[in-house]
């Protein structure tokens, strides 16, 4: 096993432990380091680019930054010539459950699928190089596969081993059903490996059981075993869920620059450094720096917050983008003025309206009782006076400017 | 689900007791009665067969008596107008073991799946009516099915469910694995009964789990469920074990009338009743009459057990040959005389040689120390002389009659 690592000069070496350092920055785990070291070792003295795998659903296309802490490492593999293969799980996607239970997992069409996976490519460019990426969707072998290959493959795993996977262990235990098809999608992700060759694969630490399939397969069938790669999980803005769509406490990377900007400002300062580590761009000395700052006071965590919002949208909107949103957050939220852009909404309704009606009618908030709320906590201002009296009447002329809180503006169109 | 009870006539319904009467006659279990009785009903009221299944192993096509239990039963639908559906489960029997941890079970090719099916069809021709039953193999629907299909099956049950078999059940009491792919063997066997829309499965008590996945599956799939019909297991000659080939415990109803008639008579008194009612062609009344026979002592345990097999042999060799096993048997164990026909074995050995010797060369014994036992316990005659001494050296000539317990027989041919 260490034959490819003995065989490297000193130059191949240091080429080595650079790479597996890169490798190695915020990733929780890797099953099995030793395996990573030679994988490596053999593309250096081969000048051969290893297979870097990451399994994409085709049913939620939406990147946010949870998912640019895999994207991140996929780019440094990248960046040291290794190939991605994206691999789109359209066979299941195209499936939609089995059961019938789920009305919300329709069967994708062919048309979906493509588009959905359009949507991601084109959201992964912002991180990593599309042209340099390997694309496959899995429905290419596993469509093919016959009742008697699905016999095959599943002689090569037992029951008991698929039980431990953390969900199904748990709905076992609490009695709830486990339809034995869902036996299959782990199955099908470690096929995939088999199919691919791939000689790593990444995902979340929640992929560590679907990762490890791939080992599993790749050896009954004969291959090189691929090496696991966990990255830790990425809290949300609630500093206490993972990030996802559903749990709305995402930032998405295709987000405009202000809401980036504003949505970075409410993370919870002791998320800070670890967004630093998982999604910028920052190396470790420079986290080092600011850690060491942080605790001498020297700086402020707002600043070190700012820094953070900043780097994001710089990330994904380059550096102009950037430096404006900077500018509008300090010059609305640390000063007190107006943003520079107000959404315009045209007002078609009555000239004199009780302002609790104005407010919902406008979706500035969601109902009276809210609004009567929002206004009693001081947090509704009209042309920039406070609104003191929850039963005061607007007389609605073009241009007037209603804030709803620090960030909700809405200017009238008559 | 009473309604075609309801629309009987009296005729019909006489009709109907009549044929369940049948039917119950032996059964362990139905499940459940009341639908047999509905399907029943319906094939008396629409002048309609129902639909028979049973499903077969094409691995081990030797019949033995154990598996007449199962088809007197079919027998008794057959003569009542039924259609008895036989279906050969060559799919698995084709894929062999896909662990690859049993060398035992090789995938078959189509041609050992042909020959084995016609010996189990020969055989069977001796209990029902072949040119009445429809034969399928199961291969022709599930070496269709996609994975797409595996996974919209597997989606109609849950693994709990399939963890209540017992054997599954024991083995992950006990840590011993369980390879997914057998999950499969109950399941396809239940899409057989999907695909031919069975009304009534017949099977061994052993066969509970997976006759009732047939229900299962038909419910899922909006068909009419199947009736289970459970027999019981015919314990072998041991008296211990259930009758099969692999514990040597089995009377094949393909052998000779003698060897029949030889091992009917080593049956255990108290299975006689059991082994009437199950594999013998007696009416109740018949083995009713025959216990009070036997309970008054007005018919001895022996000339009962002589009934049995003189009644076996009859039904899978004719009458005159069940006289002629019974007259060999007579004169043969009662008398103490030689039988007819005896084995002629070609001698090259020695002209003079040590008893003991002689009775391991000849294979009557397996061993010297057997050997000595058996001449120890007077078990060994030599030309009818019984052998006293186990040092006894034997000149070998021409048409010598070696006998080893009462029913081993062998002549010396030089």
């Amino acid at each position: 096993m260490t034959k490819f690592i003995d065989q490297l000069n000193d130059e191949q070496r240091t080429e080595l432990k650079r790479q597996l350092a890169i490798y190695r920055q915020g990733t929780q785990e890797i099953i099995p380091t030793e395996e990573l070291e030679v994988k490596i070792a053999k593309s250096i003295i081969e000048n051969k680019s290893l297979k870097i795998k990451l399994g994409l659903d085709p049913s939620a296309p939406d990147v946010h930054l949870g998912h640019t802490v895999v994207l991140n490492k996929l780019k440094q593999f990248q960046e040291n010539g290794h190939t991605i293969q994206l691999i789109i799980g359209d066979f299941t996607g195209k499936i939609g459950d089995p059961t019938g239970k789920s009305i919300a997992r329709k069967p994708l069409t062919d048309e979906e699928v493509k588009h959905n996976a359009k949507t991601y490519f084109e959201q992964f460019a912002k991180v990593i190089d599309m042209d340099k990426v390997e694309l496959h969707y899995n429905s290419k072998w596993l469509s093919k596969l016959k009742f008697e290959d699905v016999i095959q493959l599943a002689g090569k795993i037992t029951v008991a081993r698929l039980l431990e996977r953390d969900d199904f262990e748990e709905r076992i235990a609490y009695g709830k059903p486990i339809s034995l098809h869902e036996f299959f999608y782990p199955l099908m992700q470690g096929f995939d490996s088999v199919e691919l060759e791939c000689d790593i694969e990444l995902g979340g630490t929640d992929q560590h059981f679907n990762i490890l399939m791939g080992r599993h397969f790749q050896e009954k069938f004969g291959k090189e075993k691929q090496v696991a790669m966990l990255m830790p999980l990425l809290e949300g803005l609630d500093g206490v869920e993972k990030m996802s769509k559903s749990k709305k406490n995402y930032i998405g990377i295709d987000e405009s620059p202000k809401e980036m900007y504003g949505k970075a400002m409410s993370i919870p300062d002791e998320l800070m450094s670890k967004y630093f580590d998982l999604i910028t761009d920052f190396t470790l000395e420079q986290i080092q720096t600011m850690k060491e700052q942080l605790e001498s006071g020297s700086l402020h965590p707002r600043d070190a917050k700012m820094l953070l919002g900043k780097t994001i949208v710089r990330m994904y909107h380059g550096l102009e983008a950037a430096e404006k949103a900077e500018q509008d957050f300090i010059s609305v939220f640390q000063q007190g003025a107006l943003p520079d852009e107000i959404p315009v909404v045209d007002w078609n309704g009555d000239r004199e309206i009780p302002v609790i009606d104005l407010l919902v009618d406008l979706q500035l908030l969601s109902s009276k009782s809210e609004a009567r709320r929002m206004i009693e906590n001081k947090g509704v201002k009209i042309n920039g006076d406070r609104v003191q009296d929850t039963k005061l009447t607007v007389s609605i002329t073009e241009g007037l400017i209603i804030q709803v809180g620090k960030r909700k503006f809405v200017k009238i169109n008559r």
